[in-house]
């Protein structure tokens, strides 16, 4: 019997929607040769990571075996699955495989960190397949609110394993390749080791909707339109993108892009060939000749995000066009949670202008890319896997979803980032634990999520900051007084004295009296001037701040 | 003709749901008699109010006239109505009026801040009035997710007003008096001239639903589980918390309530004779010595507010209780908008430990306490105001609701807070804009929203903070090297060199070469200094940090 061992170790995305990176491998224990599944980000918030620019996930374990990692293979071109490609690419040093819109997107990734072009290769649909050390791996066409997402068809020495990536069972998708369950039967025919499945929206209890339902509605609603037509989605979602500027058209309105990503976007679909006959663009200038009731405009900015162009539309102008009383707004988009209040305060700031918003409540103009319960059960049905491994899920999306494959007579395990799992087997086994966590892009430079960089951030939000300095002489003779600066805190508090000076008057009590002893020790006085601090803080104003102690010393 | 006025003037809670402070005036401009509707608080977050307690309205205006100031009446006891009144009692100096529970809650929040008990002035219900000036204003019963909401029947020389307060037409409320359609017709018989209408539900389409129509649901579920149950509410919809404990007790569980604004919401609601018959509660000392599928405990953060009973449950222990694997957890609440991140945190650490969580996805365990947009045409046909105005709304509520007035034939006008509106003629006309906004509560210190203060936390939070000091002579030279300390940044950045010691160097060089004049400006120093940190740390780690300079000179 080989000792040999066929393994799935999610490093991102198992126990989050977001930043996935699911790490497999194949060969005997320690020795084996990789591959690794997309490798996205995360968005940071106030709330957790302020000043943060991008999150995503820790990937020292893959990196210090960079060695045995034979390739990259990215499902499609959402930031969660391909965001982090070119920042790690020089560490794992492994080629990036993707289908030609995702490849497309990779590459102008690649371009901006200085990264070869042939970085990314762009592979076929299945049947091909690309070998990449024991794997060989084939991207199956799937559905999704993307062109061109695949699932993975890994074939590995023990097995054939499928990889869903993100995906829904729709066969009219408007833009990019239906779904077939023929062709998916056809392929698990043969026997399916493990599915490792997309688990979003496994407590939608009703089938998912195709793309083509939304068209119809959003036609007659900018028909109805009076005003100028501003409509919102992900830009990635070519499809809407494509049936919002239709609707336009049959309206007779002039299209216009608003947004680096919507155009980005449009730009990589029509150049990959998935988009076409897209309806004629008009720049912005020349939208300015054109009668509001004759133009529609997609926008970015469907989450709130306060840079896009639908929140700089909200506040004033955006390259010199302006909303108006009449005209309609539309979210062709579900907020996600989270970024409620972003969306709300421009929903609001629209209605001090008068216009009118129109947003997903209703369930007309917007339908999910994600697989709903009873979708997930048939694509089971389906492929009717040996192993059913929840992944791209919060914990309570990879519980759920466990116990409906389970349910459904299959092997499941709940698998969380860093369980690195033995699949060789008839049933699947916890290997190892691996140590996994998050990595903060900020600014410029990459920090650990643990570093307590933004723990300190969070705690000058929350208790302000308080700066002493102090000057001792050669002899340790205090030179002057000790001097306060604050930030973020209130001028004065109870005694409606200045807060600075009745921490200062507490100090230089303190410091007169301190010994010798404590004063030729930095580390003491700074202790203690923060501990003086802090109860001086209390006291006047009911907080109890960050403290900063600079001791100087003239020697 | 007289030339005395009445006015309507909202100071929070027109323009945003919470904070609600609503005035009312009649007199000779500018020698109006003034009573006061409501005076709450909204609640701060991360992105905007990082390390604030609370925040209330700015009542600057109404304390600068606070000797016409006759009274304030509480329609309700939830925080947004009644949170501000302790803090700015003495300020306003005037009594306070509310119905039982109402005041029975307000005279707590008296208490903590040391004023007097009879603060607070019990009313009673509708037909009785209270004097207040030149109105007389009764307390007319509606029903709400509270006990004892009361719309306000506010009689001037200039006619009836009538304050809704926020409201539900429900005739069924488990707990508190149903709404009752003929008493509020024969209220408004003789001709109300306007209505001032909460406007939270007028984008939910259908009907609302009774209380009453939870409990079964509550009492299915209860009924099935088989571990313990754990439920969550407001604590203050006492008609849920009832309705919770009677299906836990039908159940033949033993009710435990955790969490202190549970039980004192409990205490106030039997002490004013509103809540009767309430289940036997055990302490949870007793409740350790029953089994788990016999216990079903109420407790508070149904926000997933961090420090409530929900969320020390989710992490650990709660007064030495503790969920385990095959517990039931129900969320009988919807989740504000906002508050989702912390909600799902909850739910994912439930998840963790086995436990199963209910939320209110179905709509079967919970009803909203506002009137939705049906509920609000019929309040409207029955009381037929003259004029409509819609109140306790963000901005897109307030218009929507407008537009459905006039779509009924009323007088409408879209109020926001600084408005003064003069109501004596045939319709709504604006008397004066008044400046209003937000003052929060820091701690012990109340500070005005644009004081700065917060506005430094926040960068500090997006920026990271660098702190410089540097110490120069009686004669302007500098005495040894400059020194940086920084709080919330990366320790090293491109140049791989400690980003204090690149900074420090940059420094030193400008120092040595800055000339005598610059030398002896602190401020030109402060300048310089500020402006090559972020300059080098832009190079550094790609970030423009805050800065503060301390430069202290010998003499």
């Amino acid at each position: 019997m080989s000792s040999k061992r066929l393994i799935y170790l999610p490093l991102g995305g198992a126990g989050e929607i977001g930043m996935n990176a699911y790490v497999y491998g194949y060969g005997e224990p320690d020795k084996e040769r990789f591959i690794l599944v997309d490798l996205g980000v995360t968005f940071p918030d106030m709330d957790g990571t302020p000043g943060v620019d991008l999150i995503l996930p820790d990937m020292t374990w893959l990196k210090e075996r960079a060695d045995r990692l034979d390739a990259i293979f990215v499902t499609h071109a959402h930031e969660d699955h391909v965001g982090a490609v070119a920042m790690c690419y020089e560490a794992l040093g492994a080629p990036v495989y993707a289908r030609a819109f995702t490849a497309n997107i990779a590459r102008r990734k690649m371009e901006e960190y200085g990264h070869p072009e042939d970085a990314v290769r762009t592979a076929s649909a299945w049947p091909e397949q690309v070998q990449a050390g024991p794997f060989s791996v084939g991207f199956l066409p799937m559905s999704h609110s993307i062109p061109e997402s695949g699932a993975l068809v890994i074939d590995s020495p023990a097995g054939r394993v499928i990889h869903t990536g993100d995906f829904k069972l729709d066969q009219t998708p408007i833009v990019g390749e239906p779904f077939d369950p023929e062709l998916w039967a056809e392929v698990s025919a043969g026997g399916v080791k493990a599915m490792i499945c997309d688990s979003t929206n496994v407590f939608s209890p009703m089938p998912g909707r195709s793309e083509a339902t939304v068209g119809p509605e959003i036609e007659k609603l900018v028909s109805q339109a009076s005003g100028m037509v501003v409509a919102t989605t992900f830009a990635s979602n070519v499809a809407r993108v494509k049936t919002l500027a239709e609707a336009g058209e049959r309206a007779g309105r002039s299209i216009v892009l608003l947004g680096r990503a919507m155009r980005r976007m449009v730009e990589a679909a029509i150049e990959t060939g998935v988009l076409t006959d897209f309806p004629k663009v008009v720049s912005t200038d020349a939208a300015k000749d054109i009668p509001r009731e004759n133009l529609m405009l997609l926008v970015t900015g469907s989450q709130g995000e306060r840079r896009a162009a639908s929140a700089q539309l909200a506040r004033g102008k955006y390259q010199g066009l302006e909303v108006k009383e009449g005209d309609l707004f539309l979210f062709s988009s579900k907020t996600i949670p989270g970024n409620e209040r972003g969306v709300i305060r421009i929903i609001n700031a629209f209605s001090e202008k008068g216009v009118d918003v129109v947003d997903d409540s209703s369930g007309l103009y917007h339908v999910s890319g994600h697989a709903n319960r009873p979708d997930l059960e048939r694509l089971h049905a389906i492929v009717k896997p040996q192993m059913l491994i929840p992944m791209h899920g919060e914990h309570r999306h990879l519980r759920e979803h466990a116990k409906l494959a389970e349910a459904a007579g299959l092997q499941s395990a709940l698998v969380v980032n860093g369980m690195m799992m033995d699949l060789t087997g008839n049933e699947p086994r916890v290997a190892e634990y691996i140590e996994t966590g998050r990595t903060y892009l900020d600014g410029a430079v990459q920090i650990g999520a643990l570093d307590g960089v933004v723990r300190d951030r969070i705690r000058m939000a929350l208790n302000g900051h308080v700066i002493v300095t102090l000057i001792l002489d050669d002899e340790d003779e205090l030179l002057g007084d000790p001097w306060c600066e604050i930030m973020g805190l209130p001028e004065t508090g109870r005694s409606r004295a200045a807060l600075v000076e009745v921490l200062e008057e507490d100090l230089s009590q303190f410091l007169n009296r301190a010994n010798r002893k404590t004063l030729r020790d930095d580390a003491a006085i700074e202790e203690a001037l923060r501990r003086i601090v802090r109860k001086t803080a209390q006291d006047e104003i009911g907080k109890k701040p960050e403290v900063t102690v600079v001791v100087s010393r003239l020697s």
